[in-house]
């Protein structure tokens, strides 16, 4: 599968979160969701941006990268894992790095090393 | 100034703080610092990413959005403050959301209140 083919996914899945979000349980809360797509620059994030009972919530939820033709998942708030959607869509798991593991414990898990 | 202005001058801002960091203290470290430009979206921002001395660095150094011709600054991890820099460019300080504050406590800043 070539970089193209992973940009679209990436954007796909990130895009199917942002929608369950929305239309889930935090559909009533003041918060917005943002999708953050950088395609320049192969950043695509989504972030969860606003105030909820006089509380600030600001952060990522998913934030992925494309770099050297792997998919760096960079932080993952989701409880499916964006590492196992890839998978299940056909990226052999050498191509996706855990970015919020350490570089040490990548080599334990069965994802590329980075 | 018309919105084209003001993601011009949103995009040098944070690009000069992208260098400034690199260029300095921060450049021997092992963490990268990303600049986000979604034009499309109108969300800009810089990110803190990586590992240094076993510990993950991740974060939003800056935080900006451009929504209904105000500029919404959502975080802003810097010393100086993007808020000032816009003014000083000439940005009206009524076109500048403190993102990051209350919804209640906008109202007593001299910036918009969004």
């Amino acid at each position: 599968m070539e970089k193209l083919k992973y940009r679209e996914l990436v954007q796909k899945i990130l895009m199917a979160h942002t929608e369950r979000v929305l239309n889930g349980e935090c559909s009533n809360r003041e918060t917005a969701l943002q999708t953050i797509f950088d395609v320049e620059r192969d950043h695509y994030l989504v972030m969860v941006v606003g105030w909820h009972s006089g509380r600030r919530d600001y952060g990522s939820l998913i934030h992925v990268d494309i770099k050297d033709d792997k998919i760096w998942i960079q932080s993952d708030g989701t409880e499916v894992g964006v590492a196992s959607e890839l998978v299940e869509a056909g990226i052999p798991s050498h191509d996706i790095v855990l970015g919020y593991k350490s570089p040490f414990k990548r080599q334990f898990t069965d994802y590329g090393k980075g």
